[in-house]
């Protein structure tokens, strides 16, 4: 295994909506598809579980950022970190992933989404709300990207990742 | 002195426009002449360093957490937390706080303003444009609360804190 | 109030026998009442809370750098701050004081020597073992005092930290 | 790629004398070729880069635990995990490891003995000094190891873990 490029997927969790969740399956397998690795906050609900899942389901291999020793952890979490610093761990997921894919919104996600702006990292959002792509674009336009579908997620981020 | 509440007041550093600074130093003394203390990231720009001048310029006491050994600590912090974990201490300024008064927007704040409504602090903008109090308040609005000048924010302060 | 010297006095909750106990609240007192700040992990148990008990004899002022919102926090610390990060906040107990006295021995007051040493901050320990002084004298001597008594330590303090 | 066992090689950096950089190697070869993780601090210097070149030896995946962005990352770490969280992510290396072995001592290394100790994690010392065999064991004997020989590590480990 050489250095591989790490693509954080990030969304809600116990929250996340149907629809929300198929995406993100549908994210995580086709990254997992590309040979990079699926890095979520690791936890055994919504966006985080869907993603390695689907990272899974084509061989991917999955990293989770775990919050707390006691979070229940996705299945198909490979390689759990445990950071046992809470919320503040979602920076983590920021500064590791070389872009990250965002499918919803809640608080937690909004957090890892400042950070990755911060850090100069590319946000692909799939699927977002237009207010969601508005109040970010404003915070800084440069690193923020809107698709519809998980293929033209994928598209973009073959483009704009040079590693 | 006895145990006394804490209000962060969060915006951007080097960035903040010169109207988003004087409101910050008028909220920082304010907030600081009710008694209570003044929290912000203790850099010396911007809001953080505005803040704290404002609680200094009322006889306040001033808490500055700060990210790293190297950032240039305000003059008007009477204790610094030297924190050394870079953008993750945003989470550390949110759960310390018992609210948190907001001026200007950045990535950082934008942290801030995300990891708040997590920790179920109340979030008080003072002259905020209208998508980011929309934004939020469609993360989760109970918690969002919207002013125009920082005296509309003491008062609401005065209501909505019970410690 | 303006910036003082912090004194981290770390040493176990729980399992603190009484002797050390004792030798925690004689050394908080003291170190109040020399103007100085005392800061300790702020649990309310043991060494953490007799320091600040004796920091609040003298009329000092006491914080509690709290590893989790779920810790009970002595009633003796003024300004406790959340960091929400378990363990790792021992980093921020070293980094933030200006020297640390240790009273007794334990996994958690280890780890906040080890990390003083490594911040190149003066660590006085109080009646200890001799192989807890050996072991930490390999280390890096150089940051190393032991003194017998609280007294002596103040004395001692006196002398090394120029601020 | 299913959950596997992480250990963790804990041991100094630049100041690592060549018989333990020596050390480290075998040990990281060993751990790696039991089909074992190796964790680091992902430093490309001493004990942190000389053990993930010997897991890279026997075709092991090795994950480093960053502490910043500005540190030289060791080119055998597969896997670097961002923290930006300084000295304070040693307790992330204590916490993520099944166990840790140490080669060497110094001030970060003595942390995470501190910390792998709280969160109950076996510790082996590979030739150890007794002085420190002898500080851990008063701290906390039950998880503390001591061999001679990398291979007696290994022939420890396949007893004590269970996954």
């Amino acid at each position: 295994m050489a250095r591989k490029i790490i693509i954080g997927i990030m969304g809600p969790g116990r929250s996340a909506p149907p629809s929300v969740k198929k995406l993100a399956f549908e994210i995580g397998r086709l990254v997992a598809a590309e040979g990079w690795i699926v890095l979520t906050g690791g936890v055994n609900q919504g966006v985080m579980d869907m993603a390695c899942r689907g990272a899974k389901r084509s061989g991917g291999t999955t990293i989770g950022i775990i919050s707390r020793p006691t979070v229940k952890i996705s299945s198909s979490v490979d390689i759990p970190i445990m950071t046992d610093m809470g919320r503040a761990r979602n920076n983590i997921n920021a500064m590791t992933s070389d872009a990250i894919v965002v499918c919803g919104m809640g608080g937690g996600t909004a957090s890892e989404v400042a950070f990755a702006i911060q850090a100069k990292k590319p946000v692909v959002f799939i699927a977002a709300e237009k207010l969601t792509i508005k109040f970010f674009k404003r915070l800084e336009g440069k690193y923020i990207h809107a698709v519809k579908t998980p293929s033209a997620g994928i598209k973009l981020l073959r483009k704009i990742i040079v590693k």
